[in-house]
């Protein structure tokens, strides 16, 4: 039977719980939101000790389903202070699937000044003062971890940025090859820091496994989803062959790639750090064009990205953070750039966010546009050391501008808006303006149907669609967030008939269920729903769904655009 | 007639326009209210070229009656966000009703990055280029304008602080003797720096100066209300002898004065920073223990403080900067304090704020409770300077706070709790939760009823009639607010029962009006709700009347007490 794990840090108790009813049927981002919209009160300081922090492997995680291996974490964001869901790769998610554990609840907060770690096992968790890792970059907790528990050990960590309960701070998680995959956004890794818990580690030994309902039902399925994944010319190619910064030349022509802190749409250095020009230069150093960021993903957008002298530099190297670093900061150094993702896994900081607060940090006279050198001390020497500078930068685009009077910020409810611009991509505008998750390109992508041609075609320039648009992918996006899928199974899923019933046929084998497709969707809609409400509670309004003024009022080259919804419009969002 | 002067610093150009038949019988905060309602778009950048910052002087200020020379600023806060209207003492409102300028208008931004100052005379209204001053304290500033404009200019001038844009700056004006008062509270320095403006000066020289319709009438109304003034203990006695550092006793007795960063309700040290020490050491260095920050004033609250050598150190020296730097922080050196408060006058940022922020610093662990030299040096090195720490204390409790991750951070609406726990007198916790300004004493100052035994008697530590207590005394305040009289006109108005009509009175006899009591709250009344309505197009709700979670949870020695107010029951203050 799976069970929930709950850790109190006040009193040090753990306790194996079961499932109640109405947790049954979730998983991932349905059962994480869930749970703090249970028991976390809205109001509460998110580092304070009421705020909880929550694991949930997805409803088809530890399965042999393509693409499944996704981890939600979750808790009210100190980045935010809205409810917050970031899910991310990595073999953390498998392991506690196969051990029967279908959520980890860390409450309260030690009394004692002391660091911890949580280990879970077969047996349930343990947790235990830490003293020899505190102050450690993430490379070295999880090199030590190996050491002390054994190559295949489980690994979830933040780095120094999370100690410091920084609020751009992430979760790493331990990725197939020792790397680091991240629950990036929303300053989690803030919230563990928080409960003074440097790490958690895994061992799946001798847990129950996974149990399938139906093998034979599954496996058909499974065939099926896969040969969809395989058969879109996103999922099947465009990103194994250039991973998702295949988008940066994309979004370059479309003119929806933000470039000097948001002033400009199109970037003059796109060629130099676009993905075709990685695919050469990692193929050239002998790296991996290809590679995957957990057991089962056959799409591998990820990579191994080595230096001119073929030395291993980072992995996990996406768009979002090449657009921000590169584009948006005016850098056309892909090497430069891959060094910085490299500091970012290690001391543990957001790479989304991060990017977007250089942008800013630039336009406040910090550094300079482009001076990729000074980038590279202050994320090593300043965040990464904790100095009154590094907290500032820390603390993301918002922290940046607030300190320095900045007025073109481009975040929404404080969180860093990425790699598209809404004012020439306005379906992705209506869901930076309307996620309960504070601006986030994958709660609702719609450039997919604005930009890529997939699930039809919407004039990302034009008013038209964008609301319906932008509401129907957040509602699905949801529900998938909860399967435990990769974002990306979405392209075949919009496209190829047989992806999205060969999905939910999947999840009704593995727990001998009959969902329809109008579950699917009502289960998206009322994750989106609980989440709002917990928002509201936590005061948001309608007014919290706005973009910042200047896109209302800086027009955008090429196409000269602005954002040019009404708050009316905007708000038609949550009619369903 | 008097006249509105607008400038616009987008387009450089000035206005001298005639009132608004619906701004004709408003004033001081009234005025500033309505304008910034009417004309500034809630959901605007506070920095940003759609933020207003609005001067004007109180109906009566000007007159001859006793205390009625405040001078109200109005503006979107950029710390809090919300309507902001704070008022200052000094010599600049009188002189602007005496040139029959019933509100200074700045509007817009300058699109050349050059700094500019404002001169106001009978014939308006002129922008200057400035150099010589930039980067320039607010005394220097003063004193090089009495060099260029003779001795007698009025003075409002932003320091460093404002400069940079830091989200605690003030704006200060110069007092009779050529000292400084401030516009503490919001960050409204903030706005005038984003404007690009340096410094008003001020020359009423040739000014149409004020008409009273009933000479006699005025004249009767103004010797009753002075005399009232003078009688009550208060402002005729207590405050006069002591300064309103005559508080420090009366809380620290009534477990009030928050201590340690809010973590106790009694100082140890509260004699050695106490309203009778100071009177003591300021008679026998030779200061002034009696002083008014403008013409007419009768209270004379304000003191010249002198060093140990009789040089002069500081004046306008308050009770909310003693106990804030002095039991908050654990600081029981008056010397140190006093040279902290010119500082503080002379970088050009909020006493209050500041003071609150160094509570959470030390908890924060930049400095240590008690280490007066490390404060100074922060003061003058850090914040003064700009650095990246100065700018991180700069931004007030609320920023030292997000940056260091601390949860016992004393703000609402990111405004830093003065002086008065709200766990043992809870009637100033409804004032601090409710206030349409973020957390503010002055806005219902229940410490009179709660306290004082001023307007009768409402036990401090019990929930029963502190609602309604606040609610009654925030629609006074607004209304008072509006007459460019001191808020320490209270005390007598509300004990001594021909003090309140004598105000009316005076009104009366200055327009040829005819109006009641009714008529002066629902005037009070209107202004909260303007105000109100402002901050909900600006996003907030009731869940931002609410104080920090740690006091609903963490109990205050000596009571013992924890504030326990459901949020319906705070709720109930908006009905009216």
């Amino acid at each position: 039977m799976d069970k929930i794990l709950r850790v109190n840090m006040s009193d040090q108790t753990t306790r194996l719980e079961a499932v109640p009813a109405e947790w049954a049927g979730l998983g991932g981002r349905g059962l994480t939101s869930t749970i703090v919209a249970a028991e976390v009160p809205a109001s509460c300081h998110a580092l304070g000790a009421h705020n909880k922090l929550v694991f949930a492997p997805g409803l088809l995680t530890g399965t042999a389903a393509a693409n499944s291996g996704r981890l939600s974490a979750g808790a009210k964001s100190p980045l935010t202070g809205t409810i917050k869901e970031s899910n991310a790769g990595g073999t953390a998610a498998q392991m506690l699937a196969r051990l029967g554990i279908k959520a980890l609840i860390i409450e309260g907060m030690p009394a004692k000044d002391a660091w911890y770690s949580l280990h879970v096992n077969k047996d349930g968790v343990t947790i235990q003062e830490e003293t020899e890792l505190i102050g450690k970059g993430n490379f070295a907790v999880i090199e030590a971890l190996e050491a002390r528990l054994g190559k295949k050990t489980g690994v979830l960590t933040i780095g120094p940025v999370g100690e410091l309960k920084m609020t751009a701070a992430n979760i790493s998680v331990k990725d197939p090859d020792s790397k680091i995959r991240s629950h990036g956004r929303g300053g989690l890794g803030a919230v563990m820091g928080s409960k003074k818990i440097k790490f958690i580690s895994i061992d799946d030994a001798g847990g129950p496994g996974i149990k399938i309902a139906d093998p034979e039902k599954f496996k058909l399925a499974a065939r099926t989803f896969a040969k969809a994944l395989l058969a879109h010319p996103v999922s099947g190619e465009g990103l194994p062959t250039y991973g998702t910064n295949v988008l940066v030349n994309v979004l370059n022509e479309a003119g929806g790639l933000p470039t000097r802190n948001f002033t400009y749409g199109s970037f003059e250095g796109a060629d130099k750090i676009s993905g075709e020009t990685m695919h050469d230069v990692i193929s050239a150093r002998g790296g991996k064009t290809r590679h995957g960021c957990h057991a089962g993903c056959i799409i591998q957008c990820s990579q191994v990205y080595n230096d001119k002298d073929g030395k291993y530099l980072t992995s996990g190297f996406e768009y979002e953070t090449i657009w921000g670093l590169g584009a948006d900061c005016c850098i056309d150094n892909l090497d430069d750039i891959a060094r910085a993702d490299s500091i970012m896994d290690d001391i543990g900081i957001d790479s989304i966010e991060t990017a977007v607060m250089f942008g800013v940090a630039m336009e406040a006279g910090i550094l300079s546009f482009g001076d990729s050198k000074e980038m590279l001390r202050l994320l090593g020497e300043e965040i990464g050391k904790g100095t009154p500078l590094g907290r500032i930068l820390g603390g993301g685009a918002g922290s940046v501008g607030k300190a320095y009077g900045v007025t073109r910020v481009p975040v929404v409810k404080n969180q860093g808006i990425p790699a598209y611009d809404p004012r020439s991509v306005k379906g992705i505008g209506i869901t930076y303006a309307t996620s309960t998750m504070g601006a986030d390109h994958t709660a609702g992508y719609t450039i997919a149907t604005n930009i890529l041609n997939v699930g039809g075609y919407v004039d990302p320039l034009k008013k038209e669609g964008q609301v319906e648009l932008s509401r129907n992918l957040q509602i699905a996006t949801a529900a998938v967030d909860s399967t435990g899928m990769c974002i990306f199974v979405a392209f075949p899923a919009l496209d190829i008939p047989e992806c999205l019933p060969a999905l939910i046929d999947m999840i009704n084998a593995r727990f001998g269920i009959n969902l329809t497709g109008d579950d699917v969707t009502n289960l998206g809609k009322h994750i989106l729903k609980v989440e709002h409400q917990f928002n509201i509670e936590a005061g948001f309004t309608k007014e919290h769904d706005r973009l910042p003024e200047f896109f209302n009022t800086e027009k955008v080259a090429p196409h000269n655009a602005v954002w040019d919804f009404s708050g009316e419009e905007i708000d038609e969002f949550w009619n369903f």
